[in-house]
């Protein structure tokens, strides 16, 4: 864990080098994934199988390409009611929150009359990645499926790999809560090509989202345009900007959240309170002496965890949005948290006051907990409704609007030598 | 130019060659685009200055790397008093339409005292690429930079080959009037990595858009994730969707107005009148021998246009929506416009009735001339304001809100593992 102050001599180069430290790993995965892309393109049905066999040490042919409907049932039946009512909120609450978000088409005649507007609508497929393994979250199933669902996508499709032929039962559950449509058994850049481009059996989405690993994000990355894509996922990460009079074991808890998901997570504690930053690291420290998930959580910490020391909090918040983080408390009275949050300008998420701790958000608050990482809240959102939606803009002229404003694009269609432009208005006016 | 009758024993497997049939070069530049982008990273300014006298042809150094804000506006007023106030009427406009789109906060909170919201700002920092030679368009600059402006970017850079050190007036006076802030003389994938990356000259932007040949492109896709970019761009292309009533004269011109973009453009018409697809396929004929840009149009009308001939309009629209075509003109009278509307499902931008050509919406109707191409308007729409700009979620509870949805989230942490995050939940309850 790095400790910093601002008022350190060489501080701007340490912060620099927090800033831009990459923590992804740069795995040269590009030609594999390339080389399998053109694998399932080329022999669809029959790679899928193979690739299957040899990454998931299954075969689909006997164990079933997909997981039909009615095991999504009964798995979500077959749940403790404490977590199916835990579910129910969640999905109850991330549909209400995206809900609100659908964006509204427009159609006006301005004042030369001329008709304009913008009409939205969804996608007619989108797919959905679930990772297995440690990264199987049914949240995330709820994250990337809801979206979709609301925004009015008619096919919804989920790809898994089952290792073994074996899935997750909340991840089953939590595909039935959200109306999930077809489920395959597939995972890897295989997954993802066979979902861009369609085989036999499936049929091409026009959209894919959800987390996977370096080869499903390559894979993401070299379909996009091909398909929509949601960003490109990295490591996750938090700051906390805490005064000294936040209960210290409250939020080296929050720190530990973000750090127990992998060892590249990033933790980065700022605080104007010096002692209150040592009660902090020394409770997490007491913290990961008791957590199942110490091991992982202890190597994002020593190796990406921060706490930076300022004078002001004020004054920490143009470092925090040089930070750009995908998750960002404001751990200060109500009124304070207001006006720090009129200084954000960059972050995925902001969590407000005391009592918001970030894990809210990843389950059951309502906004998408599919947000931007690595710097990238500098220019992109977290997942919306608008990933699954697209929007036809449109114009309508009458003689009298055409007479107002064809003759200016007639001059500019001349000036940029494009005659058959300039003829088509001409013949009209 | 393929002539098609929805009534031909083999018009499915024709039509759908049409739909998948490819126009884009597979040019495989993505090697030496991975090269260029790695000089420029590690080499900066050198590099730039080294394949711009290689490509270009000049001495960034003699020369000067910058085109003033003070030549812009001199080449702005030096324009012919036509064409000036075509093009401030054009950025009016476009500056209009794109105003209403700006995105509205929310900040609300629901029944259980959930304080939610989102929250949208500017990026800092964007780039618009204008590519040199014959796709240099005046209105390119306008449709690229003023709905960064209109979305409140601070720092708004153009780069732009220059050939042997000329650029075009008319582009010059495009950006004064859109209110570029810097202009470097760059083209080709070093300008994408610069204004990605940054050099000591150049500080770097946060999000790159606007057209470019194919090195251009690919960089702009590999830099995806570094840098938010708009989405990739192939051949321009049009439908029009038109009945016999109209005059043969008018549509063929509207058919020449996209194929004599480039070879690779495509102008397709159905129609429910045999008679009226063979007066409108001799209308053009007669108009390319007129055209000064016969060249370019003749070829792309013979190698990628078509006309498809239907037994009704209404039943066009299924393939119509198959080919999500980047333009859409229904030219037909104004109520039968609506009811055909209604049946689109994927297109860019929609052209309604028999007076709304489309060149109308290249210059000066006021919504974005840059849309999705190559059946990409099943996913993804045309350039707008949001594309300048990212949301922030936040959330914020009190005690009594925590309490009502906190157990919930304690309870789905613990059935995905992660004890860290059920215990941030489980100290504050």
């Amino acid at each position: 864990m790095l400790r910093l102050s601002t008022n350190q001599p060489d501080f701007e180069r340490q912060f620099e080098k927090l800033v831009s430290g990459r923590r992804e790993a740069e795995a040269d995965v590009s030609a594999i994934v390339e080389q399998t892309i053109r694998d399932v393109r080329a022999r669809g049905d029959v790679a899928l199988l193979e690739l299957t066999e040899r990454f998931d040490g299954f075969s689909l042919s006997e164990q079933g390409w997909q997981i039909s409907a009615e095991e999504c049932k009964a798995a979500y039946q077959a749940l403790a009611p404490e977590l199916r009512d835990a579910l129910k909120l969640a999905a109850q609450r991330i549909t209400a929150y995206h809900k609100a978000q659908l964006p509204k088409d427009r159609d006006y005649r301005d004042k030369e009359g001329v008709r304009l507007g913008a009409r939205w609508s969804a996608v007619d497929a989108a797919g959905v990645y679930v990772p297995g393994g440690r990264a199987a979250y049914p949240s995330s199933v709820l994250m990337n499926a809801i979206p979709a669902k609301v925004a009015g996508v008619e096919r919804l499709v989920m790809v898994t790999p089952t290792p073994k032929g074996e899935i997750n039962p909340t991840v089953m559950a939590a595909a039935h809560l959200a109306g999930v449509d077809e489920i395959w058994r597939l995972g890897g850049a295989q997954a993802i090509a066979a979902l861009a481009y369609g085989t036999d059996r499936i049929a091409p989405v026009d959209v894919i989202t959800g987390p996977g690993n370096a080869w499903v994000a390559e894979a993401k990355r070299q379909l996009y345009g091909v398909v929509g894509i949601d960003m490109v996922a990295g490591p996750s990460e938090i700051v906390v900007v805490a005064d000294g009079k936040n209960k210290p074991e409250w939020i080296a808890a929050d720190l530990l959240s973000q750090a127990e998901h992998d060892p590249t997570s990033q933790s980065i504690l700022f605080t104007d309170d010096a002692d209150f930053a040592e009660k902090v690291a020394a409770e997490v420290d007491a913290q990961l002496a008791q957590l199942a998930t110490a091991k992982v959580a202890s190597e994002s910490w020593q190796t990406n965890g921060a706490i930076v020391v300022v004078d002001k909090l004020e004054t920490a918040m143009p470092l925090v949005n040089r930070l750009a983080a995908e998750h960002l408390e404001l751990a200060v009275d109500d009124k304070r948290a207001e006006k720090l949050f009129d200084l954000v300008r960059h972050a995925g998420s902001v969590f407000l006051g005391r009592m918001t701790p970030e894990a809210i958000g990843d389950y059951v608050a309502g906004p998408n907990h599919v947000l931007p990482t690595g710097r990238r809240a500098r220019f992109s959102s977290g997942l919306s409704v608008l990933d699954f939606m697209k929007r036809t803009s449109f114009i309508a002229l009458d003689k009298k609007a055409l007479k107002a404003i064809g003759p200016a694009a007639l001059a500019l269609a001349e000036a940029e030598g494009l005659p058959a432009h300039a003829e088509s208005v001409r013949k009209r006016l």
